[in-house]
């Protein structure tokens, strides 16, 4: 498949009168798609059941004209007004207890029968009208499921809807009192509709209770979005696909993604990294405007597994935005660079937000392509000199990756409800087990912790798997791959309890963590050799081969085999020497970065991007700051 | 006009045994003003319409008798418990939607027609019986507005006459749908009775409906201090006054004071320095006994302008205070150093607050001139040091500065809603501008964003005016004075879009603000040269001549003849160069200052002020801690 | 009475069939004591009305028949679901407004009249059936009252609770209005029903009127407590314990303690380290795994005054808990020197907390004796230790300490009202103190503010008492000890009004305090010699000898005979200085004690014990990292 770029776009911003020329101008660029509607709920339908359809038929026709590609957008993210009015009850309520206000976005609980149905009628009404139109080419659920913290919701509508969930998961509250332990503190309840919330609670809730909650909650979110899926598929076959976030991890991305054709994901360096990826000063400073050079492909590949190989940046930031603590310009090539790093990782398309700075309301601070005085912003070239280089590229060749890492959302929610140490995240975890990997050179696979994908890889790395389903441990087990476990691998059972032969509870292999402990982050416990254990440890004991330890000789990595128990939180330095000796026993090659140099291997190619705002040499040649270098293999 | 002192006292609180006393000392300690009242409405009448002047009438009369003129307040901010029940949701409501409680003070919101009714009641009773009493010299209105953060309320009472304001100024939900950009995200309005408070929304709001919502809830001040100020006026000839307070800028004190003779304010120099300058660490060591040296001379300067000429300080600090994080004692001298800086800066009366020390209640750790005891307190012999000197000194002899800043609260609200960086605000950046003027040794008139205020003036700084009306732009180009604006000068329109052709949008300049970027901090952008950009910088193109530019070029300073536009956030260093070339073409001498000393000029006199807690030599002689000298013109 | 240890241990967490082999086991380690059945009442009581008694008969039964003696907790900080379904304003209500929810513990306000109904009951059940019990050795009532911060509750039960309370107390509407000023800000209430819990008030409440409900709230406890320990009583001649928290001041412990036989406290030292000690991050590093050298001693001496003698410590920490920020494993060897640390202060008993292990629910991380597998936890071998160490050391023989350290928790609140600079609190004040007593090498009483408490002591200190009653003044000044009191001693009257004649208003004594300063804690303020004054500083006017000065010469402590003033919070230098200065005066000798290392004095024996991870050489040996050395006297 050819690559492809794109833009969004919002004709009801703009007068009828300019969509004709933006329509030419984003032809002329090399843009292929234009993502439209996903806002437009107050414009389509102003008050209840008073439909216009003329203008967006007209935008649609406009654009389709030009030879662009229309993404068209469910618009359930911004229900109008009168929609609020019909439903005061479907705002979600934040944890504190507050419902969340009209006058935003995303002002809606996921567990709301009443908003649930407006969102099956106007979806039905919008695949109706569109589902066969010619420049209908994809379709896009929602907006952002999960921005702005909106996944959990404290509502009513939530907790009735728990209460279901409960009921169909445990079938009798005993069960579910059994399940959960809650003769811990006399927490029994004698019907499912005694459960409340898991928020506000004078000390921490059950950590089974909280866990339970993170997992409906994500189902909510499956749900929803499978309603406008299967609505849109049987009105249209133009491939379906949702915009996820950077590091949001309230729901499981795979399971919304089974529903989907195409995943696809919003990009933006920069503000993440000030707001989300949690650098230090120093690192921030660095990298302030060229952004992390790991998150954005971490959610490459990430996002290419939810989307079974298919996987778009449907939002590429093209300068400074207006959401972060501080709102930096990006370092002149970072656009394209961001775009061939985004192509290395396989994307069909990437699509910058927006076409045209708005110059009202929330955003008018985001740049777009334009300005908003409709002159070229500094993005737009950088935007062409990417269009003609993919015109010239060859197209996008997958190739497996000779390392795979897993990601596992319900392993995220298990730490966010009890990290055990303060700061200590999941996915800060596998974020630097990632880094470790990408310091080596390594290009690599995430993938769903699902024994169907572990065939074909040479090494598996799975860190903090908090619980490990049996067939899972099977496949992991059986593997011909130097897999990695742990820390905290099968800490828990399903229900969140310590299983009774303790962690990992791996069959047939001799290993029991039999205390752990959480340390301040300015107490690292040295590696013999180089490198430490930082904020957490496993006690081990087994019978394996000792792979690293503490400068006391406690063990901190033991080999069975294939099998690798990590038993600590390494830092930087510890996850190289792991990486490394991993990498040795795959027979994997690895070619350890320069700071801030990444390298990603496709099919055709060897890409190297420079991320620091100074040249770097490298042995395919210099690389100036911003620079991407294309390597034929 | 003769310079005076007063003190604040409180008849209701002492047994009335000792109020002859009191205001015995009071006099002989060369004290001419005492203010009373402003809390006393629970002993005034505490029961509905139980009213008890007697004791005030005494009270006023003893003070009279010693020949001291009254400042009568109006009881406002602290409505009885019986208002309350009678009046169940006068209480403001704060931004997390909880209602604030009775039990201190100003626990009314200014939209409550109930209470605003009550206020009219009172006011008016009180004014009949006290408006022609010889004892009267001066009135004030209620206490600190906006003091505890009281101007914003979130109530029904709050929304109900937003919608009032909404529907006057737009006429039409339509003109607001289209003004604030609702488009947006599906945020329009069908009525203005859909619209609602801007808090607790999922995402930030609208930035026009967060403005528009800024200026409706100062203008609920004016018209609540105008209802107050139209019945005294109509029963009185003493002029009236409000007693503003530091670094409060929810409402727009020019506006309010339209309506009043005399500004004034309460400054609290240790206790602002800890809880509102802004100062680093190291900064609140250096002065904290002395205060900052430029926070009190800004709101003097600021406040001559609120009070068209004619200002006081109603509370100056006397001693340790009881409200900031931390509450040392000033320096010996430094309650005759402020009291002078006030009189420098043309203040016709200071006043001390409070007489005695309150035993009980809130402010029991809040110095007095005398101890709980009753004897004197430290500052009572610099109380009358001030007033041995004043009596000698020559009168008020205001004289306009040769440098003009403005100050204009709708642009403060304008960055509030829209930092674009975390710590950037309207008031910080005017305060620094300020500081370098002060460093540079110039006196300074701080005025109100209006034409009508620039003539006479050699040098006109107006940094951060986010919107600039057509008129004013005019006024500023047509004016002969060096005119520095920016960064963010015009950036928005008066509805808070970004306008057609970019900002700054001077008629005739060709100059364009393309992009902006806010940064963080700890990365200043050094200048050619010395100094930095630091926080915030526009990206500006045009033809002007570059006065300041950054090493790598970007212009920082653009010059169009008389007319400076500062593209960035300048640090001390940058602001100080920026200063001196300003002055310099001018033709305003500068004399560059001693860290902590500071002079300011009046038409008869020269005084020289020393902040630091060692002695300074300088021209003028040798000023010891605390040193004040007056050198004559 | 011989040393004793125990642990605490659910029957109801465990199958039945393993309760015979765990009884046994904690038989053979050596264990005397099981505390069972504070969280229970959920198996105890299903369903209202529904009693289970049997299995906790059988629990009983099998543990008295190995030997062990049963201390049977009362369930009531945990009631079930049902009966927070049927009194739902029961829940607390937080600061903030909002009722604390179901689903962890400690779900109730102390002044629900609906609850206190169902406490009585379900306790009178209970002592009913196990009042006459052999095995049931002991009580303990609810479990550690303040707790996750559940003292303080601002419920509706808990409005008219204190009205009430206020009733009683002052008689009439004026004379609460005089007792707290409430003129001074119009807060006069006409009727005790206007009167509202201080929360939610726009700016501070009247101190006078935070005081009292911090009084009230206490008090509540007070009665709540009484209730259970009156029912006991009549029911069984056991002793009667609470379970004390560390750091939990917002009740009147002794008040608490006057109903019961036994003072207890919940010793977690790694935990509070992290959580509530106040330690800097390089304290927090260094004695992450041994906890800090004071605080447990610290608790240990005051429970025991609060247990007239008679304390234990109920739970002691034996691993890693799961609760703090950051949950480190003890150095080995501090489960047994924590243990001896607690007998070398008299403790008659240490049980550990918990027997096993629990795989689920809140405290699934927080390790027990045992491990969820049942195999020993590394605490085990280290109680063992201790179990045959006290059956060969001498009997608990208590002796009086040369020093006296006063605690009121009366103070503490005060300070908590009115800490004038942030930061400062009274308990950090006295531990300050303690420490410093501590390096000094003395043993140490805490005694209650209580004239009849003074007798034998040849020091006495008495940091920070705010109130201090006259015969309790009195006392103090006729007592042959040397007596150190302030910073802020007798600061306030009852009422928390400053006294017409200014502190510390001791009869006899020529000394005022004539004005307060609170300082940056950035700002010392260096003393002359050595040490300095941090944070907080009366100052004194009087005619006694100075002791220390500040190097500007402002006396610190003066001298009247016997008794010494200290005007400001010292450093651990000058409060070290201080020490040495009124230990030499009373003729204590003090033995300065290396970093980490403390001694503590019985009739019989000196303890020495090293908090330190490294070894340390002291006159009685050679301590190792966790060392104790017993020394016969
Ligand atoms: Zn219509
Ligand atoms: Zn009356
Ligand atoms: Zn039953």
């Amino acid at each position: 498949m050819q690559r492809t770029l794109g833009t969004c776009y919002y004709p009801e911003h703009w007068p009828e009168a300019v969509w004709e020329r933006d329509a030419a101008r984003m032809a002329e660029a090399g843009l292929t798609w234009v993502r439209i509607g996903e806002f437009a709920w107050g414009r389509i339908e102003p008050a209840p059941g008073d439909l216009h359809w003329d203008w967006l038929d007209r935008a649609i026709g406009v654009l389709g004209q030009a030879g662009l590609k229309v993404v068209l957008g469910t618009p359930t993210a911004t229900p109008p007004r009168w929609v609020v009015d019909k439903h005061p009850d479907m705002l979600a309520v934040d944890a504190e207890g507050r419902p969340r206000k009209f006058g935003s976005r995303r002002h809606y609980c996921f567990s709301h029968a009443g908003y649930q149905e407006e969102c099956r009628r106007i979806v039905t009404l919008m695949a109706d009208r569109y589902g066969r139109n010619p420049h209908v080419a994809a379709w896009q659920t929602d907006n952002e499921y999960g921005c702005h913290d909106t996944i959990l919701s404290y509502s009513e509508a939530a907790r009735g809807a728990f209460r279901d969930w409960l009921a169909q998961r445990y079938q009798s509250p005993d069960a579910l009192n059994r399940a959960w332990g809650n003769v811990f503190w006399s927490m029994d309840y004698a019907s499912f509709d005694d459960v409340d919330l898991p928020n506000l609670t004078v000390t921490e809730p059950n950590p089974s209770h909280a866990l339970d909650f993170r997992r409906f909650s994500s189902d909510q979110v499956v749900r929803f979005n499978q309603v406008q899926a299967e609505i849109i598929r049987a009105r249209s076959d133009a491939p379906i696909a949702h915009n996820y976030m950077g590091r949001v991890t309230d729901f499981d991305h795979f399971k919304v993604g089974d529903d989907l054709e195409i995943a696809s994901w919003d990009s933006y360096p920069l503000g993440f990294l000030e707001d989300r990826v949690g650098a230090d000063d120093a690192k921030k400073r660095h990298f302030a405007r060229q952004g992390d050079p790991d998150f954005q492909a971490f959610h490459h590949d990430l996002y290419r597994a939810v989307g079974r190989g298919r996987w778009w940046v449907m939002e590429q930031q093209p300068g400074p935005v207006n959401w972060a603590p501080y709102n930096p310009a990006p370092l002149p090539g970072m656009v394209r660079l961001w775009s061939w790093e985004a192509f290395a990782h396989g994307a069909e398309a990437v699509c910058y937000f927006r076409w045209r700075q708005a110059p009202f309301a929330q955003e008018q601070m985001h740049a777009g392509l334009l300005r908003p005085d409709s002159a070229d912003a500094p993005a737009m070239d950088e935007a062409r000199q990417v269009a003609a280089e993919i015109a010239e590229a060859p197209e996008v060749q997958p190739a497996q990756a000779p390392v795979a890492l897993i990601f596992d959302y319900d392993a995220d929610w298990a730490w966010s409800v009890q990290p055990h140490g303060a700061g200590l995240s999941y996915f800060g975890l596998v974020l630097e087990c990632y880094r470790a990997l990408r310091r080596a050179g390594l290009s690599v696979d995430i993938i769903r912790p699902d024994a169907a994908q572990l065939a074909g890889y040479k090494a598996i790395f799975a860190p903090g798997l908090m619980h490990i389903p049996d067939d899972m441990k099977a496949a992991l087990l059986a593997s011909d791959a130097q897999v990695v476990l742990g820390p905290r691998a099968g800490a828990r059972t399903r229900d969140m309890a310590i299983p009774d032969r303790l962690p990992p509870d791996l069959p047939g292999i001799d290993l029991k963590v039999t205390r752990v402990e959480s340390m301040r982050p300015d107490m690292p416990v040295p590696l013999s050799g180089d490198g430490a254990v930082t904020g957490y440890l496993d006690e081990i004991e087994g019978v394996g081969e000792t792979v690293l330890e503490t400068e006391a000789g406690q063990p901190v990595a033991m080999r069975f085999g294939g099998l690798t128990y990590l038993a600590g939180w390494l830092d930087a330095r510890g996850f190289d020497r792991l990486v490394s000796e991993i990498a040795g026993r795959a027979g994997v090659a690895t070619h350890p970065m320069p700071e801030g140099v990444r390298i990603r291997d496709t099919g055709t190619e060897r890409f190297w991007f420079n991320y620091n705002p100074h040249p770097v040499s490298v042995e395919a040649g210099e690389l100036p700051p911003a620079g991407v270098i294309r390597q034929p293999r």
